[in-house]
């Protein structure tokens, strides 16, 4: 595999004989025909020089692919090159996630996932930034961010490596995914600039580094994957970039909803992205009854003959709706005429629908009980929920037309679409586009992306020359600003509604 | 002038209009015209990513040359692009010096030299080198020898920013000239490997460091004069440099004589340089008398009409005799019959020739009693001292036969000498012709180069095509072994001998 790690064995001349040439030439002077100049940090120098003549000048030289060259990362005593591995990793807000890659294979060795130590210093990016702008205390805050995200990796990068038996030193690349927010948290520089006017990250490359300069355990090269805008972080590109979208002919569409909305139109010839904020919708962030995929969350909803069912995570009790729950909610309240085209529950289509004392008022609102908790009290989503949720889905709906738009196709000529991060991977395809939160285009276009943060993190890993294609690609791509959009607010108000349904799930 | 430091002062257009471009890519893209990809390493990223901002996008970046491009050093707020400064540094085992260079004139700003802290944990290098042996305590005993070579140039850079008034951040980069054992010292690695056989060292190319990385207080670039060999070092290669041998039409010989003897040879079209151990007879090594340039150390010798007169440093009492001393008595003893060709004293020729015991022994020898201490006693230079300085003579001699036989030249081919060092600043060019230390060629063709290893790291400095010059120097550099070449030891034996008079000095 041509990966973005090399390993070669060499058996060097030893000096003697006249032959006095340092250490370190005799390596690079051998490697020089097929890999250049390689540079050599000072952290491997210190660390490796004496590996040569400890080994009797047969040793084995680990390369990482950097920039545009190759940088020796490691050098070990005797024949190695057979084990080389590397980690991919995506560094969520919420959840983290760590693949040890076998290189000579080109598969996953092991898998792990955590919840971001951050957390405990808030749930959401924008409460940690605003942790880190406590006055006196930002280098502070902003270096403990940075110790919580790099100790939640380690753990991770250690569990894998035990879980395949995998020594440290055969592994010496990390490659990290993360939004803008995340990868500033991750340097320990300040993130307040990505979430405020004029809305200009410090950087959108990090320099690749030690990982021991970031504070890391774990001892290798780290690169992250870089950004292109404030909205659309490493995370998306790394995406994006495991769609193999802008390699293809076919005219493709990327999707990823969460907080934010990120998408992208495009193909060989030309790629157009955008991001905006989705609201905490699919979050489970919206109504009393919002939670976040977790045991007692309802996951499922279907409605037959006038009958609602529900499951949930876990098969525990029900304690909320997360974000599959609410598509497929509304979605089945659709199509048993429960809710109408306006997206307003019409209270004599079930008994289910209810009035319910609107919070913070004495006015009542109209809910629908989707089902009773452990101690029989109704759990509800109501027509307020339903209003938020629907400006989620407009924003989302509207983000796809502005990218048609700018590219000036229609959506049937979309023939492929990317659904990716984790409500890609839960939500119920046919409910989504029954919403309007998906075009209603053939299912057979519709590819679940998984991880695709991940995926593209481990693709990286795997191309040597995937440095410099992800800088074409970011070369290429053209950000489209939503909201500079002539007709957005048209699109948007449009957008909120709920498309006519189809004729063969009409009532 | 074109140095290794280059500044510009930036109005960059903020972000905002739907403009959201990371600030570090705005200051990039605004370099790259001029500077191709510059380089931005993670601690500059983190200590300075923020300026741009803060400064409404009015800042000035310094760059600094590095491998084959341009790094960056830091970022200012506002035009501080006038203030421009560099650091040489001579590491030298004994001195140290550094010199703070104006970029823009062009010239030194203030230099200060220092005793070099390791001095403490021994005298000359090899001692040191054992010192850090010692088993279990080898990490820890590299690790304070680097400590205090760090800590004698942080003296050194802190004395000259403060004599010129210059502020560190204004000042980026640090040259370091020094032997192969020096910089390996101050890298911290193991040097034993210089010292012993096959005398591969482990490096000759240090790579170019943030100094923090090896504990300056000083922050900024670190770039160590590569080295060629391990006799041939960085110092030695920076005097060479210094000296435009390599630019020059001119068959020139580059001499520096200490402990060790450095030679080379060469002009446009070729270049063979070689090293050898010289013995400590220059550096007072030799003798119960002999001691190095120190207030009290005979450092003139004259003899006229018989009678011997000699100056000391600083006008002290006589204590001993220093390099400039020994060579100037045995020049003065050889002029007035003192001194035969064999390099035996005459004892019929001056009362001042008498007969001593020799040490360890219960035979004599005879001596010259060249001047008294402040109790009368007589400071002797025996027969046994002068076959020591004849070893070291004779050394001299021959490396400079070897490298005139190798490339196939006379000596009255050679056009230009460069006296390198501290003994050549100070030994007396008569004299040193005289006893055969030099070759006799005339005497305008001979140029004090003085600390050649400062002015090639100043002249590094202020070359931005510098490095890749070195780097050719390097290329064509053929790297003599003396003691392989066949009439070695033949060369040897007749360059013990001392050369005629001329007739003009004959008594």
């Amino acid at each position: 595999m041509q990966s973005m790690v090399q390993k070669r064995f060499l058996i060097l001349p030893p000096p003697g004989d006249g032959d006095n040439q340092a250490d370190l030439d005799r390596l690079t002077h051998a490697l020089r025909d097929e890999f250049g100049a390689v540079r050599v940090p000072l952290d491997v120098l210190l660390r490796d020089a004496n590996v040569l003549r400890a080994s009797g000048y047969r040793a084995t030289a680990t390369l990482v692919r950097e920039d545009s060259g190759w940088t020796l990362a490691r050098i070990q005593p005797g024949d190695a090159a057979a084990r080389r591995y590397g980690l991919a990793c995506d560094l969520g807000s919420t959840t983290v996630a760590v693949q040890l890659i076998d290189l000579n294979a080109g598969t996953a060795a092991a898998t792990r996932t955590a919840v971001n130590a951050q957390v405990a210093r808030g749930a959401d990016i924008l409460t940690r930034i605003f942790y880190t702008r406590e006055p006196g205390q930002e280098a502070a805050r902003r270096a403990e961010l940075q110790r919580l995200a790099v100790q939640t990796i380690d753990g991770l990068i250690s569990g894998v490596l035990a879980d395949a038996g995998v020594d440290p030193a055969d592994c010496p690349l990390l490659i990290v995914a993360g939004n803008t927010t995340m990868i500033h948290f991750l340097l320990g520089v300040d993130a307040f600039c990505v979430f405020s006017a004029p809305f200009a990250p410090m950087f959108n490359r990090a320099p690749a580094a030690d990982t021991r300069a970031l504070g890391f355990g774990y001892e290798g090269r780290l690169y992250c994957f870089p950004s292109a805008a404030n909205y659309l972080g490493g995370d998306i590109l790394s995406g994006l970039w495991s769609t193999n979208l802008t390699d293809s002919d076919e005219l493709s569409l990327f999707i990823d909803i969460g907080t934010n909305g990120e998408m992208a139109l495009g193909c060989r010839d030309f790629l157009i992205a955008g991001a905006g904020a989705a609201g905490p919708a699919l979050e489970g962030g919206i109504s009393k009854n919002g939670m976040r995929a977790a045991p007692g969350a309802v996951d499922r909803v279907r409605i037959e003959g006038g009958k609602l069912t529900v499951t949930t995570i876990g098969g525990a009790p029900p304690r909320g709706i997360c974000g599959s729950g609410i598509v497929d909610l509304l979605a089945e309240m659709r199509r048993s005429g429960w809710l109408n085209v306006m997206g307003r529950l019409e209270p004599g289509a079930s008994e289910r629908i209810v009035s319910v004392p609107m919070e913070h008022g004495e006015s009542e609102e109209w809910a629908v009980v989707y089902a009773r908790d452990n101690q029989g009290a109704p759990l509800t989503f109501t027509q307020s929920d339903i209003a938020q949720f629907s400006e989620t889905k407009a924003a989302a709906g509207t983000m796809v037309a502005c990218l048609l738009q700018a590219a000036g196709v229609e959506p049937g000529q979309v023939q492929r679409i990317y659904l990716a991060g984790a409500f890609g991977e839960h939500l119920d395809l046919e409910s989504s586009i029954l919403i309007g939160l998906y075009p209603d285009l053939p299912r057979d276009r519709f590819v679940q992306a998984g991880n695709a943060s991940l995926s593209g993190a481990r693709k990286l890993l795997l191309d040597r020359r995937g440095l410099e294609r992800v800088e074409d690609m970011l070369r290429d791509l053209y950000y489209l600003e939503f909201a500079m959009q002539p007709n957005f607010l048209d699109l948007m108000s449009a957008a909120r509604y709920y498309p006519p349904l189809p004729r063969e799930v009409r009532p």
